[in-house]
């Protein structure tokens, strides 16, 4: 029934939410000139990308901060939350699993595997390092939909290799390096480089 | 004399540049339905992006490979190399420190600060953890291009007011919670719930 939102504004929704967020949930309206300067965008942006929701204010009125939050994070499908596995437990690795954001935000990592039999055994962020290969027959018990790839470039492809045949269908991915998966798994990568490549273009003009 | 290249552009640069690193910089030629099949994007968005270069390939014929990285990387101010200190020398920290990717690509964490007298004196990623007091005296004699907040959310704000006073231009924040700076002053939000929240739509849909 609902149509697909356009992949640029399924990028910036969770900016909006988290703004909405941190000037709290609560009765009261906010305006798009203040969501687009709080958020770096414009508030014809703004306006266009809320319009993809069923919910999408009142004209001269502004939007009603709690039926906002609660319309971005129903398209976003954040009504529920996601088991996530989470694949090497290195530095990163263990920063991720133990960073108190996500379970406010409805990610848990619920699994966390490594392949190197000094890791698997040890506990981080209150989770016991799994062997990865066990991750698909855990998989077959209690299905991962989520997995994270914080590995070294030189594992990545196999454990996305190994997360598709766990069946999971998205895949966020920190290696650095792009991994190759079926068209119908969405892997989304975090390439901290590319941050700082960008970074370094404002810099210089 | 170079024309702006437009935001959205400048945030694609890094992926095509990345994927060049991975064919391998070489002699040779690539076109943009190749570089457009391997980093998500179309054809028409990768030529139009690459019109903004001073290099930007040879109809029917495609992108030399070593022109258009030597290009991307001049467009981008990758030619040189940027100090960069970093604040809160936690796991997401100790990971960003110790990451190998980040040498290679002309960004060298060059300092790691904290607050927390346990971990001031400490060595990670090589360096030891200086105390984030002395960060805007050190700046004045070496200074920093780029700062890296590492830090819970109940820190962030303080640590980019310190790094605003120590006239770093660039900040690369991954605390979860936006930062007020002044506007000559560049900040890019890696917020990690965000990823998870774009991946939940497909997911979703």
């Amino acid at each position: 029934m609902t149509r697909p939102i356009p992949a640029a504004t399924v990028r910036r929704l969770p900016t909006y939410l988290r703004y909405l967020e941190e000037v709290g949930i609560r009765a009261g309206t906010v305006g798009s000139e203040e969501i687009a300067a709080a958020t770096g965008g414009t508030a014809v942006q703004v306006r266009k990308d809320l319009s993809h929701l069923r919910y999408s204010g009142t004209r001269g009125v502004g939007y009603d901060i709690d039926l906002l939050a609660a319309s971005i994070k129903k398209a976003l499908g954040l009504d529920r939350t996601r088991r996530v596995a989470l694949v090497g437990a290195g530095n990163l690795g263990t920063a991720l699993a133990g960073y108190a954001g996500f379970a406010a935000t409805g990610f848990d990592i619920n699994a966390v595997y490594d392949k190197n039999p000094r890791r698997i055994g040890a506990l981080i962020g209150g989770m016991t390092v799994g062997d990865i290969a066990q991750l698909v027959d855990d998989a077959r018990r209690l299905p991962f939909e989520i997995g994270v790839i914080a590995t070294p470039v030189s594992a990545a492809q196999a454990v996305a290799d190994t997360m598709v045949q766990a069946s999971i269908g998205a895949i966020l991915n920190f290696a650095g390096v792009t991994v190759k998966v079926p068209d119908d798994v969405f892997v989304r990568n975090v390439d901290l480089s590319t941050e700082f490549r960008i970074l370094s273009y404002y810099l210089s003009h």
